[in-house]
């Protein structure tokens, strides 16, 4: 028997069929060159084998209900591997746009209280001769970052003979992974429930958290226009995914004197303002992103980063001045916070960002209220070793998350290899249209590209049309614009 | 905006994660001769033009909780169908087994209740030219009959051009149905929820009921073994399926002068025996199953129907013997019928059958207390001709019943031209080995066709070995026994 932690029961005591609590991830395989046909059904079979399971894969809550569920672990000593392991099969014609529909529903589904809170389901039958692995977990058991680290442990740099299953214990490889240059959103989530168990300190770290924001350039929550991404959450998602050439971002990063994730959040602020614009409910007011920010870590091991609010500037039609004003917005956000201790900083992430977003768990509040920001964009270092899964090699792998009340929109980038993987998790009703961003997100980035590729463009500023595409540039996409979920 | 009727309500208020409250239909086609790969993904497309929907498929709870959810019924003016129609393959090598595999999960998920509660599944990938369809319906909606006679709209007696969906409105057409000899226990769970809302009459009746049950064959509730088919329920599902030729059952009925209905208990007995005598579960004293039977129809449309509790005789070794004692059981449980109106009769069932489950609500208290009974069995009418779907032939259609507290199996039958078709759901955890029931049900009815084979066996009544098997009998599965859900 274990006790559940405060940060972890949270996430077993607020969830609800509207807001289920799991994170996921979507993993494209391709099959080795000899595969047979019965490739996938062979590996299924190998690992309903897998039957020594690491703890957190055979933990599940006491008691079932939400309220007495969180309190403590107890071990499940009859786990039923054929439960949580799954083979599934795409329909014809098999394109990532099938892929895409099937890990939509499989993410909308709440997770089993009466079982280990994971599922693995293996997919058959995409096109092309590939393979997909879709995993999720309970955020009670893992946050975003760690459910990346875990999964490292059933991958290798070079192929291998014998197939490692992600529940297996082994000890936990040493992590080839990028630099902590920022964090996702879901371990924020969890440093804000810990400073909201720290109930003394909160006042303090209020008048701290106003007192930071007298930058003009920065912005206060409750600050952000009401949009559809706002509305409350039902139940259903709907997730799309695509990757881009590193190379592609770090050139437009570089031309402009800005970060990989300015260009990241340019990236979006550019599909936002088009995806909106495209169903005349584009506000006057700029959205604004909610971004987790890592820090130096000074005590451990433990969770140590901050949210900071960005304004995406949709107001401005022109995408080279819309990265400047990010750029800007990001900078003054960071200045706040010079002189600070970590937990002075995930304090004031929690009050800017999740602490408010607590609110809209009562009931109305969500549809009444401004909300505290439009959307959340997080960037989670990944390896950067391309990875074997057995004998395949691991094309894609994109992160699946978890939108809140009042935040329909989740956009997570991993890095991967030579790869930035976007995955967008949104509420089935209120993004109708999520697949549409993918084609965005390529315009906007593509426009960047066209404006550093003129001389002097970067100085000059001159409006760039989103109709104008870089050529000769390095493309890498697993997953092409073309396709969309349904 | 329509008000909710009571008896609906019930199953919106009083659903949970561990008791989803719909039923379920698998109907499995055979592909028209010459019909080209893309058959079903053609299929699929029409279908999502069949864009105007009756009223029940458009309505949705004006509130999405289980509580004031239960009010009344708002109209989505915005049905978003390919949220609803899905199109899923069985991963290779596409036998019976995975498409078992496949409904048991699809059948464990809850109906989102920010839309309209349905769900409609086009399954491809089924071996020897086959597709199939699950789809799923709340039962606050319609209960396990009427979805039967809803069905019959999309379906026609010859061949047709053009493909008819579920849900778009048509007249109801003729029943060309069975005779109601029997009746679904989902009726009779509406029925009895009516009981409980005429809060007067309960006095009155259970005085009723107990006077109605002083025969010695007679059951009374909570007589019943407890059985590991009676644990406190989870949510995930098990379901398995098969067709026996009716031709058969009714040779085996008339050799021993017993109803149809008869064999089908003993069948359901000698695999219930076999099932738990193999893992040594096999109480002294016999099971008890809850039998839904029909009453003539004296008031309209309404729903007449009472629940019998008869002896399964679990506890006699030799399959003719234990014929005659449920024959003689559900004799005695009829006798009790004769002379009380269909209200006090629909009354006694709710008092001796489904009035005392409610109490398994009670946190713990199937845990601890004997159960009222130990399985539900259902004998539901269906239609008498073959069928088709536009072009495609209707070969098997089984019904996917619902497990409520406390009882984790259902065995529902529905008659279908030729043949029984038997539906089995139950509770992944309390019922693990499901699939093992299809081979012993068969195993049973061998079993008494060689009894009744040998002159004279009904009268002498000498014990048959369970591994004879008859042979020269007309036999029409579908679904071959040696086919299983995992």
């Amino acid at each position: 028997m274990t006790f559940i932690a405060p940060l972890d029961a949270m996430f077993l005591a607020s969830e609800t069929r509207e807001h289920p609590m799991h994170v996921g991830g979507l993993h494209v395989f391709r099959l080795p060159p000899d595969a047979p046909a019965d490739y996938v059904h062979t590996l299924y079979r190998q690992l309903l084998d897998c039957t020594e399971l690491a703890p957190m894969y055979r933990r599940k809550p006491a008691w079932p209900g939400p309220l007495l569920g969180a309190l403590r672990w107890v071990d499940d000593d009859d786990v039923d591997l054929e439960y949580h392991v799954r083979l599934s099969a795409l329909p014809r014609p098999g394109r990532v746009r099938e892929l895409l529909a099937l890990v939509s529903r499989l993410h909308g589904g709440l997770l089993d209280r009466h079982r280990p809170l994971w599922e693995f389901h293996l997919i058959e039958g995409l096109e092309d001769n590939r393979f997909a692995v879709y995993a999720k977990i309970h955020h009670a058991l893992t946050d975003g970052v760690n459910a990346v680290r875990n999964t490292m442990r059933m991958l290798s740099v070079e192929p291998a003979g014998e197939v490692r299953a992600l529940w297996s214990p082994s000890p936990r490889p040493a992590l080839p992974l990028d630099a902590p240059a920022a964090a996702s959103a879901d371990t924020l989530v969890r440093a804000g429930a810990l400073a909201k168990n720290i109930a003394g300190l909160v006042p303090t770290l209020a008048g701290v958290a106003v007192k930071g924001v007298r930058d003009p350039d920065a912005v206060l929550p409750f600050d952000a226009p009401k949009t559809v991404l706002n509305r409350p959450l039902t139940g259903a998602r709907r997730f799309a995914a695509q990757s881009w050439s590193i190379d592609r971002i770090k050139a437009v990063a570089k031309e402009y004197d800005a970060t990989l994730n300015d260009v990241v959040l340019a990236m979006c602020s550019g599909a936002l303002r088009e995806y909106l614009r495209s169903s005349d409910q584009l506000p006057a007011k700029s959205l604004v992103a909610a971004v987790p920010v890592a820090l130096p870590r000074t005590d451990g091991d433990g969770n140590a980063v901050t949210m900071v609010l960005s304004r995406l500037a949709t107001d401005v039609a022109d995408p080279i001045e819309r990265l400047r004003r990010i750029q800007a917005s990001m900078r003054a956000a960071k200045d706040t916070m010079g002189g600070r201790t970590p937990l002075q900083l995930s304090a004031i992430g929690a009050l800017t960002s999740i602490g408010p977003s607590s609110l809209a768990t009562v009931p109305g509040f969500s549809a009444a209220a401004p909300p505290p920001y439009n959307v959340v964009i997080s960037n989670v270092p990944g390896p950067r070793d391309r990875l074997y899964w057995r004998d395949a090699e691991l094309e894609g792998w994109y992160p699946v998350s978890m939108p809140i009340e009042g935040q329909s929109l989740n956009i997570t980038v991993l890095s991967y290899g030579d790869n930035l993987e976007f995955g967008l998790t949104g509420c089935r009703r209120n993004v109708a249209h999520l697949q549409r961003l993918l084609g965005h997100l390529e315009d906007t980035l593509a426009t960047l590209e066209a404006g550093a590729a003129r001389p002097s463009a970067a100085r000059t500023m001159r409006p760039a049309t989103t109709s104008m595409r870089s050529s000769g540039t390095k493309r890498s996409r697993v997953i092409p614009a073309s396709t969309e979920a349904s």
